[in-house]
């Protein structure tokens, strides 16, 4: 597929220099080609993607223009209702269930003129941050991250030029860190979670995955509304993301060179983010010269380290009485993986005071934090600590650093804060290791100011070019 | 004590025909005489009394006048904050504590001019509707209900002019009930938290005892304030409760004999309040006559009736780790009594899973009952379903109707349903069973709508003396 991103393509797609039914027809054939290797898609939408761009191409002709989603192929992870189409959340548990109507975020797709292309492949019911049987379009023996690395894969092998993922832990952060692509995790409760499956509903939450912070934005700029439908969704401040796509980079554009002139930007203290692989040290610290070099202030900050065992006694007993309500646990214990089952029987036992203490705990993390973005605009530190680890190693023990460290807890520990606080975080590549895989920088800003942060990711990648670097030149290497 | 109501005195107070000294050494010697018989007090604050009375006396006499409260003795329950004296909270575990400051309900109270006149008793950390050793002055063999039984014993004994009490599952209705007052507890988070001893934070609230709705308005109108150092306090919409006190009750005022024309009050079926005493049900039927001859428009409603069980599911693991964090529990284990040890053990036994699903059937059961109100202005039902019983059957099963109940079951049922959905309600008393004891009418409004059934409640009393007569008269009979 030529195109590598929504906002180079639009352009062309509304003076009909390419029609959706081309742009369809070729992502279909790259999928078609390149997936039975990825193996991104758990669905693909053939012939109502087809029919979608059919339908976009003949309202682009009589002007009916819905703007620069319309036409373009999107990729949904496959814990998020498309009516019709098979929902599936990665599990034995739901292999035979079909959604009977569109989750909110997919009725605002449709309503901007996407075409879903696909539905992408997740961790079982999203519960770990990895994505098997989906292969780094990097390097195929490594990890994608995950639980939406379906979504993750399908924008780095060009298989879409888009897609929809969700966050309870790092999901969205993680397999955009590690397949070199750009991922927004929203203020808690900005985007509608109805009609997605939940994990944890105090910390789930939905966003964009794409090529780049611009695509992001005009994702995110689709998706963030209010409904009623989801009791957590809120409407949130009056903000530049409520003012269209254009304004939400509208600083950056603007300014020119020094495009971050007048952003303080926080960086935390070693012991928050060690052990970290040595390269991934590096391309922090490289990225944050690039941040400064365009007029970003850089300082320190000490911040809070919630514990893993904070966020796993919120997480857990959110995610068994998810399952108990809907049904499938314990009704249908038997479809479930031992290691799924196993942490719904875990999340049954813990008490009360325990989640109580760990919600206490958990608005202290998110006071102090607003505390210290008195000072700071933003916090930049790495996605996770390593480069993506090979698929064998996932959910053992690895080492970083000199340190021996759980390989699950090492991809979360660093993302689940932003979870915890619900305030929103951007991941996107800052460079390679020497294996040749992406590094992720993760931007976390305050709450509803996703604009300030996909303008921190777009004037970094305006100045360097890592985003847009192929994953087959890499894999060919 | 000659004086039976704040709006009685305030004038006197204010025109100089009785001073504050003179009020307060009148309530200590009422206090003297019969509280050794009664027992609502904890502590006397007799010389800070005076002290305090003399103060209001020379900024009244120099024409600093600041209200209705300025100079009137009000009583305090012994978990609320009053720097330099006890805290006791009823419990052998804090029987050396004291406070080192206020309670926003303190300061509020003391900036209005209130004379704080004493700690009245209350349950062992309010864990129960009782409040031994207090005797209802109405009979003394009975019980005063509770947790704030000291705070309404007081008003009904005339120890003091208005009371403050806490309401966790129905703490200042069923005493007002009991006792033949008028209690409100206001929405949840309107009045303040900061300095009370928490049972269960998410159903505690903090309200008025009085002899009248009118001197209840006048107490709330005093401490109802947004307060950031209350997590859960919030400021609410602009209302009449925000326009001072006057116009809380400008409907009745205002209207005369039909006050209260236009609006519509909501009576539940059978099964929602059923065993009742038949006593009890006559007078609440009477009441309703009495209501709608005042212009009110009576229709059913059919409300879902919470259990016993998903209140406790969210009440006593909140109970247990509040004590756990202010290290009590199980640090000071013994000097518990073993029915308070024992509820703080069951707290903590119980799953975070079945927390959350019982914090869920409560979200539902709010929302039944606002799509209910978009009918209604207000539900009228009985506070308790019986009067006062006898002290020795405090806890045990008692006969309603022919039908036996766990009597704190039977004290708590028709009220905690307003704690779950955080609702204002106000207990009045609406007639007498023929033992002599008070019955207690109960209306539960909108949120924010305190002003609609303090309103209803000083309609009602304006037609009715029963919140005039005496409990010496009663007594003696």
């Amino acid at each position: 597929m030529p195109y590598t991103s929504i906002s180079a393509v639009a352009e062309e797609l509304r003076a009909g220099i390419v029609t959706p039914t081309e742009l369809v027809q070729e992502t279909l054939e790259s999928i078609q080609e390149r997936d039975g290797e990825i193996q991104a898609f758990v669905t693909v939408m053939h012939e109502q993607a087809l029919r979608e761009a059919e339908l976009a191409e003949r309202e682009l002709r009589t002007g009916l223009y819905r703007g620069q989603l319309h036409g373009v192929p999107i990729a949904v992870k496959d814990l998020i209702a498309v009516k019709g189409a098979r929902l599936t959340a990665g599990s034995q548990v739901l292999a035979e269930h079909s959604a009977t109507e569109d989750a909110m975020v997919i009725e605002l797709l449709r309503k901007h003129g996407a075409i879903l292309i696909g539905k992408t492949n997740t961790f079982e019911f999203a519960y770990g941050p990895y994505s098997p049987p989906t292969r780094n379009p990097w390097k195929q023996t490594h990890t994608t991250g995950g639980s939406s690395g379906g979504s993750a894969a399908a924008v780095a092998a060009q298989f879409c030029l888009g897609a929809i993922g969700t966050d309870t832990g790092g999901s969205i952060r993680i397999p955009a860190a590690c397949c070199g692509v750009t991922g927004l995790k929203p203020t808690y409760g900005r985007v509608s979670c109805y009609g997605v499956i939940p994990l944890s509903w105090s910390l789930d939450h939905v966003g964009p995955l794409g090529r780049s912070a611009e695509d992001c934005a005009i994702l995110f700029d689709a998706i963030a509304r209010y409904d009623p439908r989801d009791p957590n969704s809120v409407s949130g401040p009056s903000s530049p993301t409520n003012r269209g796509t254009t304004s939400l980079l509208a600083g950056t554009e603007g300014r020119g060179p020094l495009s971050l002139q007048g952003l303080t930007l926080g960086v935390p203290q070693d012991d928050f983010v060690d052990p970290i692989h040595p390269e991934v040290r590096a391309a922090w610290r490289a990225s944050l010269r690039v941040l400064e070099e365009e007029g970003a202030q850089i300082v320190p900050v000490i911040l809070p380290r919630p514990t893993m065992q904070l966020y796993r006694t919120i997480q857990k007993p959110e995610a068994s009485l998810a399952h108990m309500q809907n049904d499938w646990y314990p009704a249908r214990s038997d479809a479930y993986s031992e290691l799924v089952r196993t942490r719904l029987i875990e999340g049954q036992q813990i008490p009360a005071v325990d989640y109580l203490q760990a919600q206490h705990e958990r608005r202290q993390l998110a006071s102090s934090l607003r505390s210290i973005m008195q000072r700071v605009d933003a916090f930049v530190l790495p996605t996770i600590p390593v480069p993506a680890i090979e698929s064998e190693l996932a959910g053992t023990e690895i080492e970083i650093d000199g340190v021996r460290e759980n390989a699950t807890t090492a991809y979360l520990r660093l993302t689940m804060p932003f979870n915890l606080t619900g305030l929103p975080a951007i991941s996107f590549p800052c460079g390679f290791s020497s294996d040749g895989l992406p590094i992720g920088l993760q931007v976390a800003g305050k709450p509803f100011e996703e604009a300030t942060i996909l303008r921190i990711a777009h004037a970094y990648q305006q100045l360097t070019d890592w985003h847009r670097r192929e994953y087959v030149e890499v894999s060919q290497q």
